[in-house]
């Protein structure tokens, strides 16, 4: 079994796996689709992020599709030739915040392709994968695998827009149109956000999520003006998403939502400035938003009821022999948003 | 009639003032107790914060609490004699914000002694203030003006318990004990807090912490390890109250508040660097807090029904001929707590 | 100008009316649609409902929409020829509820039509109505004038889906497919609902609810154990909106509903006997639903943008000369979902 | 070792049954205090409520607390002679609702002294019980045993005070004051309610109301009209706990709450017919509250800090010869309010 494996930074190899064999309560799944993620990108370009640094081989990859072709002792839900969405989300289902309801903080936590705990969590971009079978979603005929494998990016999204509350009739501001920036626009439009607008610093990125679902995008480089006009009145937007991890996406994002206004931090980076006034006087709530839950479920059966349709994100799905390619297309936002590898 | 104002940086004056006659539905009050807050010591120190800045002279104060000596046309709540806090926050209750129940979001607020607008709203340190009934809440016998004239800032740490949500088994942090966190102290005491561990970088501060309520405290200049062990599994509070303005205190902060905790942050500053991978990956919020509205009445009513005593926060009460005295003590946190100037 | 007149149950008349001339901030519209209301039914039929009698006559109607013909001084925002929508909400905006963003409880309120207080407020079945400029929403072109009159019960579902929270990855439970029924499938729908499961006692009112959104349909009065299928486990639904006002229905949602379930009551009726074990053992939430405020200019945009299709759900409009006609067939929900009169 | 056994209605003996022995992470417990609880009273009255019927004999009680006698393996956190409050919840921590942190809805609950399953769950009224050590919380020295056998009960109202949400300044009404009634007046009182107005129909009840730290008392049954004062302008309080289970209790808070006020149904009772066009015009939130999970930690810390005062609560301590006598004390609530056991 082929496997796709980081060393260190840039140090990107396939190699061969022993296959395992699923136990009580598991199935093996031949993946078929695997979106490459910031992460994997992360581990790849700079070898982790913050102080996450990859210390021992690890398998990459955790936006995972495919089949089934084994089921272990015990499982009645599924049988071999079933298509499925595998949710790489792991947790105990003991500790303290398990039992809160809040399974992605687990203390215990095995999420696919982590390289925070020693030894890694070991990742999913690999021919053949055995998973507890509670982690398999069915995917319908007529979905293909590529959609897929869309599941859990879309789960994250709709995780940060469970934690905005009801968008019913909110304004709301995204800022960042990458993949994540792209599919909280779709994951808001689909709760209802009554108007969303969305920034970027390149064109063809904002003429993408203007084709998904934006009502209005803005190029922050080229014409920052634009949103500043939303400042007005003490701002204009209930909401904002910052999927950037950008400092400037941040700040502008305080000047134009309205006192009481949310702000949602999905993107990542390292620390970021704040003007602690603005947060104060207009009374801003600042939530960061962290993975998903049962949102992955939800994910997989909006794409089943294709209640939304994640295709025009896909830019091109590599084989094992291009994967250096395709991590090299997925880290150039000019000219893709979400390349998958095929096994 | 004698009046505080602010000229510039350090130029502070006792003038004279016109005094005004009430109209209908007001009445003036002869002021008699007035707290001196960070605003006006940032006034009196640097002639403004941030962009705001004295551009004219402007009379000082908005901490205050007098007796009534004439009532206009029309007023029926009140009489001659009766002694009363005024609450300083005058909303239009005509914009959208007045119209949500945002009072404190107003566009057209005229909260006393503010150089915000220009021309800039005057103050209420002077020896007789004409105000709308609506602002005066009456002061039961018993009650020292002094402490009645606590309300305003009380209102405020009200406001900041109330932005927590309910307190009911949470453990709380407060970042800062001076006046504010001293008093938000007592706020969220008296609103079911389980625990509250208080930290400052003054011991004599942190000993009047502990005498009003702290269960803990810790001086984080000397002990900075005594806090770092509440980050044990990824946290141990549920709430913090940051009252510093300092950004260290909002840092260690995130590392101690659990999952989905809540910052409230009361205290104001400049710019200030956060970790924004913390905010991300345990989902904390962050809520700023500014005046409050409602809470004004519930400050009042706390404080007569003696169910919080916050006389133990007055440091002295000046006259107007020693003004510079009690600026200069109220802006020492190593000799004073809270400072007022009798009229 | 002619009015539609009630005077006591199942005496309605078009009368004769002094049209009225725009003032300040005012301005005059050709009524060109208004649809027929429950309320407008039960004073018609029964001159009343509960406490609330016809002791006057009284204008009816308050779903309305057409063009306007005259505009008063200071009035930039419209000009003769709009066609709007008209909000038939009038709350004092100075009241305490007012004040607190709670205008639906205006304690002032002058709705459209209501025998409440005494006299009466006047109606808008008429040809000309003057109305206030901020009760005006202007309708995109394209959309019709009957479209238009949607706006008013559509505010009513959309603001009792906001009662309800956040719908994501949510159950929802409807009962009874009249028109605000089937209009809160709509309005779930567009906010998110991941499965709607509606219930009737009548096959041709179920098969429109089918036809506009729901997943699944039930008539209950002939195989009421398909929604009994529902109570296992503790429960299957999220949120249940009842808007039958039937006993029967609301007991059935408590067994369906999951525990701390929601139940949106939007359904009139008198006395309803609930079994109060199944409230505390479960901890429902029963929520009252009443009216709208913002959700009026949210009806009109999702209208406007085609977020939603309501037009299915217009059984007809009739002319001023078969008033009575539209009145019976209003009242038959065999044969009607939602009647409205042209004038 | 000897129990208290429930054979049928009025049909309770006290019987001789083998001590167990604790197995790992558990420990033995000499229970030395056990409060008789409405749901014991009708077992002993009626053998049982609703459709809960005792089909076998069954141990009853689950107010306990005593001493520990023996500690099983691996227990580290409690020693012999340890005083202990029990609580009586012990919930699988595996079942869906388990593991959405709603552990008083655990599929599979093990609740003491309950005729719900088949066989019954027995109860905690014998001389030694046997518990996992998670179940037991410490009791600080200077605390009865008595008072630490208030923690369950306590436990059940400051559940139903966090259904409520943020107490801070709010209106609140209880109706009823039997024991869950007054403890609810603690639960509130020590969380920031502002205001606390108590209904009964019995002066020695209210008498104690007051004691403990209701603001005003009213006789429902001699003086309504006191009540109804608080109807006006559409209402008065925030908030109601509904303790007594009487329908006109229930139906007269639905017309003191204030719009949107929320009532958190505590008193168990069978049907109560509810008028339907107040919840819905009032926008009335109906809150059921069940049980408790974390809040028995809460319980025990607030008696252990002394910040609750719960001594006066208890009417006497009656040993295993009196069984009878404590029974029928308990059930007369002229002359007791919380009677409890000693074995």
């Amino acid at each position: 079994m082929k496997a796709v494996v980081i060393h260190a930074a840039r140090d990107l190899r396939v190699e061969e796996r022993e296959p395992e064999t699923p136990g009580p309560g598991q199935v093996e799944v031949a993946i078929e689709a695997g979106g490459i993620c910031g992460s994997d990108l992360h581990y790849y370009n700079h070898g982790g992020f913050g102080t996450v640094r990859i210390r021992e081989p690890m398998i990459l990859g955790h936006e995972i599709a495919g089949t089934i072709k084994a089921v272990g002792a015990g499982v009645s839900k599924f049988t071999v030739g079933n298509r499925v969405a595998i949710s790489p989300s792991r947790p105990c289902n003991a500790c303290d915040y398990c039992l809160q309801g809040q399974q992605n903080h687990c203390l215990n936590m095995r999420f696919y392709g982590s390289a925070m705990p020693m030894p890694h969590i070991q990742g999913a971009f690999r021919q053949r994968l055995v998973v507890e079978n509670w982690q398999c979603h069915e995917v319908k005929s007529g979905i293909s695998i590529n959609e897929a494998a869309f599941a859990e990016p879309f789960a994250v999204t709709l995780h940060a827009v469970a934690r905005a509350g009801s968008l019913l009739g909110k304004r709301i501001l995204v800022t960042g149109c990458g993949p994540i920036g792209a599919l909280t626009i779709i994951a808001a439009r689909v709760h209802g956000a009554r108007e969303i607008v969305a920034t970027d610093v390149m064109d063809a990125v904002l003429k993408k999520a203007e084709a998904i679902g934006a009502d209005r995008t803005i190029n922050v480089a080229s014409e920052p003006e634009r949103l500043a006009g939303y400042a007005a009145n003490k701002g204009t937007f209930d909401v904002h998403f910052e999927a950037s991890g950008n400092e400037r996406a941040i700040r502008s994002g305080l000047d134009v939502l309205k006192p009481r206004g949310v702000l949602v931090q999905l993107g990542l980076g390292g620390d970021v400035s704040i003007p602690q006034n603005t947060v104060v006087a207009k009374e801003i709530e600042v939530r960061g938003t962290f993975r998903f839950h049962e949102e992955f479920g939800l994910a997989v059966d909006l794409i089943n009821r294709r209640a939304v349709d994640l295709k025009p994100l896909l830019t091109g799905c590599y084989g094992l022999d291009e994967v250096q390619t395709a991590f090299e297309l997925a880290g150039d936002r000019s000219r893709s948003m979400k390349v998958q590898l095929s096994f």
